[in-house]
């Protein structure tokens, strides 16, 4: 299992706009490696979640790397704390392992982890999540951005998770769109998998949407359509249309997935009919966690959410430090 | 104005937590200098604008390079067109000069730009915001990641002003936290700002905070307190309590700004009167919108509030390409 993909140029501890990488890169990522591996087994980059854990602590100190100064003057340096991270709210986790990494990266000594429940658990107000262990200083320099991280991500899967549950029997999925947060795009994707819902396109390269501005620019979805096909044979190609009229000429192109935008249930029904299985179908557009159930119901593959990852709020997570410094219990 | 701190080792283009820039560095942003200067004007730091830019636009395309697939199956490659970004619904706009950043970046021509408000300006549904003229494939690929920040930042904007609404003609004003999106923490302080909010601190290293832990570990809160003042004699010290007894003790050390934790409305009054001026006052905790009016009356000078950077949600804006690409009109 390689650590950096071999034909990225991408240099650990770069940003990913990062152009420094010429010459020679070192591949290595400095987290544990048995934390590198449940990474990877969440999806994840572990390179990514180690820029993402270094971007964090550094804009939470000065450029001259003064620190954490209430810290440094009031904790001695050798104290070790042991510290609960704790639900404030029931919802559904994501980013306990992301958390770790970034405590991880603040850990000048050793950093013991003791994982009480995984990533896509729901769980309750009160219950603990993840007990750490390691110098104090290191756990209050790390606690904001680990907490930064793990209520937003959790946050994404709550709010995936209702919108899972408001589909409930109906067969069709809630899938999230383009609308991240930039920079964590790949942690919110993986967020909305650990509340149950499906990822659409990563990016802009690794299927086609085409869209209004693409049919008007080719002149007609047919043309679009076969312009794309035609570059790229071995891409996915999804469609938008905002008529009923609009689907058989796609169909008849070999369109793999048809995105109905603003359609009604009603309309949607009828789109359902109409196609019969020839395609896949996703509604996007005016949906809310009142109405998916009825859009569910009318045969729909999946629906497109954007808030799941551009207006959820934060699942309350704190942490608490026990009062013996030494760690015991 | 120097386009990088002196004192900064951080390599445009690079990831605030790269390691990469010894040796020589380019210290000149890639933003037209009016940009840079608009953004400078702001209180952003260009260059951070820019990587972070190049980071959301780099996320979404593949590592390979491969690029925008409909886009390039279905745009012509001189073809140019005009948009105009408009707010979907009535909220207050932050960002701005950053969507532009992000534009300004995906852009392989010139790039135009036409600016109908200033950030800060409440919208109504329905308002252009933003008028631009470049290369549709490049506005394309731009588009997504600038209504990305954009919607996000204005979201940011909208929910402060709606708590200075809240505060209005109690003299008590809105602050943030540092619970910010990991990454774009000097953004969304920036959006606070064009709400009206002001900032609380910035990072760890730039005022001390007491809370809990350190008290614990100092032996108190008066020895935390000297512990602080004795290591950084220059910077500002709050001091964080949850009864009204811890105060006295505080204030006879000469704190700067007191935290009121979950205090009710009642004993928020009963700690303004105690204190009678000596020190500055926030209220943290169990606030909402509700009750904002009734905690500003009771002559506390700030309140501060996690959520208008943890779980604001975006305000809705779009970008709408006019038919005609030639850019007329």
């Amino acid at each position: 299992m390689p650590l950096l993909d071999a034909e990225s140029d991408r240099q650990p501890g770069c940003g990913e706009g990062c152009g420094c990488a010429d010459g020679e890169v070192d591949e290595e990522s400095g987290l544990d490696p048995a934390l590198v591996e449940v990474l990877y087994a969440d999806g994840l980059d572990p390179l990514l979640v180690e820029d993402i854990a270094l971007v964090a602590l550094a804009e939470d100190q000065d450029e001259h790397g003064t620190g954490d100064v209430t810290t440094l003057a009031t904790i001695a340096e050798d104290a070790v704390s042991v510290g609960d991270f704790t639900a404030r709210q029931a919802g559904t986790v994501a980013g306990l392992h992301i958390a770790e990494a970034v405590l991880s990266v603040a850990a000048t000594a050793d950093l013991e982890v003791e994982r009480h429940v995984a990533d896509g658990d729901r769980v309750e107000a009160g219950q603990r999540l993840l007990t750490v262990r390691t110098r104090t200083r290191d756990l209050l320099v790390g606690e904001r951005p680990a907490l930064n991280l793990l209520c937003r991500l959790s946050g994404v899967a709550t709010a995936t998770r209702a919108w899972v549950d408001a589909l409930e029997g109906t067969g069709a999925t809630v899938r999230d769109t383009r609308k991240t947060t930039p920079g964590l795009r790949a942690l919110e994707k993986f967020a909305v998998r650990c509340g149950g819902g499906e990822n659409h396109r990563m990016s802009l390269s690794d299927a086609a949407l085409i869209k209004d501005n693409h049919v008007v620019a080719a002149g007609g979805v047919t043309a679009a359509f076969k312009a794309v096909r035609t570059a790229y044979p071995d891409l996915p190609v999804e469609v938008e249309v905002d008529r009923l009229d609009q689907i058989e000429p796609v169909l008849a192109e070999g369109a793999d997935l048809i995105l109905l935008d603003n359609f009604t249930p009603a309309r949607t029904a009828e789109a359902v009919a109409l196609v019969a299985g020839r395609a896949r179908l996703e509604s996007s557009g005016g949906l809310t966690l009142a109405n998916a159930q009825e859009y569910g119901r009318t045969g729909v593959d999946h629906i497109a959410v954007g808030a799941l990852t551009h207006s959820a709020p934060i699942l309350d997570i704190g942490l608490d430090l026990r009062e013996s410094a030494d760690g015991g219990n």
